[in-house]
């Protein structure tokens, strides 16, 4: 076992070359055991863990500054620094976390959750280094997946300008979590096949032998400068960025591997090194189906299946077969997604209409603007992405959309807590950026039959920019049966027990527990009425002004933060109708919420129940106290 | 004249090619006239008259689709498709506006303000084109400057996969506003000497003539396939990422450029022109000074002065000299821009620090990441940005600033009514977008030497992210020459009259307007105190606790969408103190905010100092009327 002697970072240093396959081994059995236990991200862990090798033997941690981009490829790095032990804790509550996070460790160098933002953390890293006069290495991983973002390109434009060394390392596995897509995946396809930098392109150099004076040709063109030789290498893109490319090099080849960033270190400006992976390598399940093996739960080792089922569809399930059932009808309803067909539920739809989905790879902003220009071209685009992806989109949503009116459907997935990504990926700033946008409808379902219904509204009934923000995981399955149609603006009333002096008005997953919640009070003698909010905008002002007279104590309910929440619209519209009860705001504080299972969140965020009952209680105490002291 | 006989899309096809180097210098003298007396963009729509002949000239209107990435570029085209008789209302109130808006024309495809964003709709269109049936022709045309924006590369980069044809116009004349940076500007300089498509790159063509049997190989390389083709040609880039590439071709003649749009029109893909033009042609301070003449007020045609000169210094220059100040003293300090030294404040920052003064290019995604590693590496990176173009890095601001919890200063210029910009330039929402964000601290100032104190606050008191937004224009001198200390959370009390029953508890540019409304109350004698908040987050929670106690009517105003904005945050804050007395919100409802001239539109949204005095009128009115009813 070489695995365990590695505790500290330098440790890798000690072993010989001849041990460094052995480490990679022992990796990967680490890396899928554990994986196996606690879920997590597999696929892409499994792919780099010969570059991890190669990168460690290099740099020196935690001086060096290594910035993986979309940190959730880093389990092998945080294994070789410090924290195996720590690592049957992973995306557990208060363990080490699934993504690169300086807060846990000092060889992290940067948060990492988000992708594509590599190359511009670490220029902003090597300008700050050439100002303050420190000598670090500084070296940025990049997938190919994360190549298709624009924030990865404005990137790459800037870093042109960069005298110093700036080594970028494009990890090309041709995945990003579904197979990538566009014209730079294409191009990387091209250099796949082609030679080492010092090669000319060998297509060319075959033709020249068979030239008179071709072999000339050959021995001039192997020594030209670089104006001539960046037309016959590969990399051309790059280099026409600025931006030397070296490579390809086979990514599971630690001693090339070794040898070319070494090299890479040494130049004095921007260079990419481009190495080829395979995502899931070594664990046939996971190289089988990478795109499954991307994220997932505890699974068997022996067959890769996942140990938990849902016992009731998920979310994204139901969206899934409700647009499928919209498209059936609709031709012109079309679908977009942002790299990720498989988990925003759009599988089904792109097998059955090919011509209508759009994968437009990990480009939110564009998927945005495309969208709204294909409902103005007559199309009625449906765009399903996850909420804290979506947030790469924001001005795009107000100016390529609301301002245009267009109607563009946003399925947002993931909406509120997500628990076990923490805290890059929590979904709860929607209803906030959602909201404020002028013309902008903002939907949540209280269950998994509301949310077909609302599709089908927000495809059929509507006319204008349109999102449906939802949670993730098991749909909630409601006990009563009742489905009143949906209007826009309107709230639904679900239990107005006679006498009532308290509302819960909520949205989304916290009608569920605002119900439970009245179960709770009543025990206690406290009649609460439950109505679902429905929509966030625009919010049932006509409701919220006759319950303003009916109700001593209303409380809002919302999976989102409370700045520019539900809760304070809400509010805002009590005041305006001269409400002077006593009002609650159940949402998220201001602050970020950490990794852990969903319901272990929202009890520590009080969300759950019993922490919606006892804010109850305490009010109505209050005002009883404060009602005797006026008495 | 041959502008008069031009009153619809289609009479520029029956004038003669003779006649139309006359009518580019109608077109001229007729845009410098009007942008002379009513402002606007001048310099890019003295460049591109040519080409918009061209275009006009091939396409059909409003049938085609040509799509401007920044609507500010079109100006000859909306002259030539029926609004030339309008155009002295340019960018008026109710006048015709200074950007593409298809509710003003049906020749107007898409809404454009913001940047980058032409290549995505173009695609939008083109693929509901393929999908609806359509035969129509699209067109984008795309600044070489709006090409550094992440946005248009995610375009690009998916429009490879189109069968169809889409003409992309890159309207290439080196500058954003200011002179353009980056790799792929510096590919489109060596573009730019460079020979026509069908020309092999000269050098190498000297050099084959010089090589045995080179003869024979210009031969085969003029007849290549494109594997080896794209090898030695121009445009590589583009080619690489599966787009064709025409040009470069002189974008001041009008034959030329129709011929190769022609040709581009009837490729099946999707194709880039790369067009030169000079901006500002055709009007010599323009030419000499098109940063100075990229948007103007009113000036006088012969010298090019502007008419109007500031009375006071404004916000940006206010902000300027403070950031020197804090430069010279502390080398830490750092300013970045995307793209607009000169409107947001920076030349002469970077006239004194070129070494810490960074450009970006119009990449304010990237501009936002590159801050926050700038600052985790020891420097304290101040980004100066307009309102309503920070949205672009909104993702960013959560991802890469807050959860990384850097020390990151954005100068949010432009923030609030902009005036004659429009609709898409209205920095009405960053209150609510910035204050949602955990971790970030959020300020306005009341007057110049406010900002100057904050920045300064900003700088040397804060360690964590925190913006300081302010107006456009000229900056508030308040009467009074106090100046009290900015402390973190902490609001400033300004007047608080013996007996008032009303609190004015403004932010920014509300504050003076807030101090005129009470004037204008005590003179029917209401007493009402007016209070500076300073900070939209964190709001001074202590002083608004005891508030609540002491006043009947609190009113909250700012400058921002009332959606997720300060007064739903003071509210908020006041319901959980308690407080069963009136609240006004003065804000800007949830609705866009079109052109017209600050003091017009502040009229009109209800912000100006009458309106602010009626409503707390009508507040004290119901309240009497009500305190009698229970009397």
């Amino acid at each position: 076992m070489v695995l365990e002697i590695i505790n500290e970072p330098d440790d890798i240093k000690k072993l010989s070359p001849d041990e460094l396959p052995l480490l990679a081994r022992e990796l990967r059995q680490f890396i899928v055991k554990n994986v196996s236990e606690t879920g997590g991200h597999l696929a892409s862990n499994l792919g780099d863990i010969e570059l991890t090798i190669a990168l460690h033997r290099v740099l020196d941690f935690p001086k060096d500054k290594l910035i993986w981009d979309v940190g959730h490829q880093s389990y092998a790095h945080k294994i070789l620094t410090g924290r195996k032990g720590q690592f049957s804790t992973l995306r557990q509550k208060d363990g080490i976390t699934g993504f690169s996070n300086p807060k846990e460790s000092d060889c992290d160098a940067f948060i990492s959750g988000h992708s594509s933002t590599s190359i511009s953390v670490a220029l902003g890293f090597a300008k700050a280094r050439e100002l303050t006069g420190q000598s670090e290495n500084i070296v940025a991983v990049i997938g190919d997946g994360a190549m298709t973002g624009g924030l990865a390109y404005e990137g790459l434009n800037n870093a042109s300008t960069l005298k110093s060394n700036l080594t970028i390392i494009l990890n090309d596995n041709q995945m990003s979590i579904s197979p990538n897509v566009g014209g730079m995946s294409e191009h990387l396809a091209k250099l796949r096949t082609s030679e080492q930098y010092t090669g000319l392109k060998s297509g060319m150099e075959d033709y020249l032998h068979k030239v008179p004076g071709g072999d000339a040709m050959i021995h001039f063109l192997r020594h030209a400068k670089n104006g001539i030789k960046q037309l016959i290498v590969p990399g051309m893109l790059f280099e026409n960025l600025g931006i030397m490319y070296l490579g390809p090099v086979d990514g599971h080849d630690i001693e090339a591997m070794t040898r070319i960033i070494g090299r890479a270190l040494k130049y004095q400006g921007p260079v990419i090194i481009h190495v080829l992976t395979k995502k899931g390598k070594g664990y046939r399940p996971a190289e089988t189906h990478p795109a499954h093996f991307h994220g997932v739960g505890p699974f068997d080792i022996k067959t890769g299946k996942q140990k938990a089922q849902n016992e009731y569809p998920t979310y994204t399930e139901v969206f899934s077969n409700a647009l499928v059932r919209n498209a059936m009808k609709n031709d012109r309803v079309a679908a977009i997604t942002a790299a990720m067909a498989l988990g925003c539920g759009l599988a089904e739809f792109k097998r059955l209409f090919p011509e209508r989905f759009f994968d437009v790879g990990i480009a939110e902003a564009h998927a945005v603007t495309f969208s709204s220009a294909l409902a103005e071209g007559g199309m009625i685009p449906v765009f399903s992405v996850y909420s804290s992806f979506l947030q790469r989109g924001f001005d795009e949503l107000i100016h390529d959309v609301a301002i245009e009116g267009s109607h563009v459907v946003f399925a947002v997935d993931r909406a509120g807590i997500v628990g076990r990504d923490g805290i890059t990926h929590q979904g709860i700033f929607d209803l906030s950026y959602l909201s404020m946008i002028p013309g902008m409808t903002v939907m949540a379902p209280k269950d998994a039959k509301e949310l077909s219904d609302m599709l089908d509204f927000a495809i059929e009934r509507i006319d204008s920019p349109v999102a449906i923000r939802y949670p993730r995981g098991e749909a909630c399955i409601m006990e009563s049966d009742h489905r009143s149609p949906i209007e826009l603006g309107k709230c639904e009333i679900l239990s107005e027990p006679k006498g009532a002096r308290v509302l819960l008005f909520a949205i989304g997953s916290m009608v569920k527990r605002a119900e439970d919640a009245a179960s709770i009070l009543k025990k206690i003698d406290i009649s609460a009425s439950v109505v679902n909010a429905r929509f966030a905008s625009p919010i049932d002002k006509e409701y919220l002004t006759n319950a303003a007279k009916d109700y001593d104590v209303i409380v809002s309910l919302e999976e989102n933060v409370r700045s520019g929440g539900f809760g304070e619209h809400v509010l805002s519209i009590l005041a305006d109708a001269g409400f002077d009860g006593d009002f609650i705001n159940i949402s998220i504080p201001n602050e970020f919420v950490p990794q852990g299972s969903v319901d272990e969140l929202c009890c520590d965020e009080g969300l759950d129940a019993d922490s919606i009952a006892k804010r109850v209680e305490e009010a109505l105490g209050i005002k009883e106290d404060s009602d005797e002291k006026k008495a």
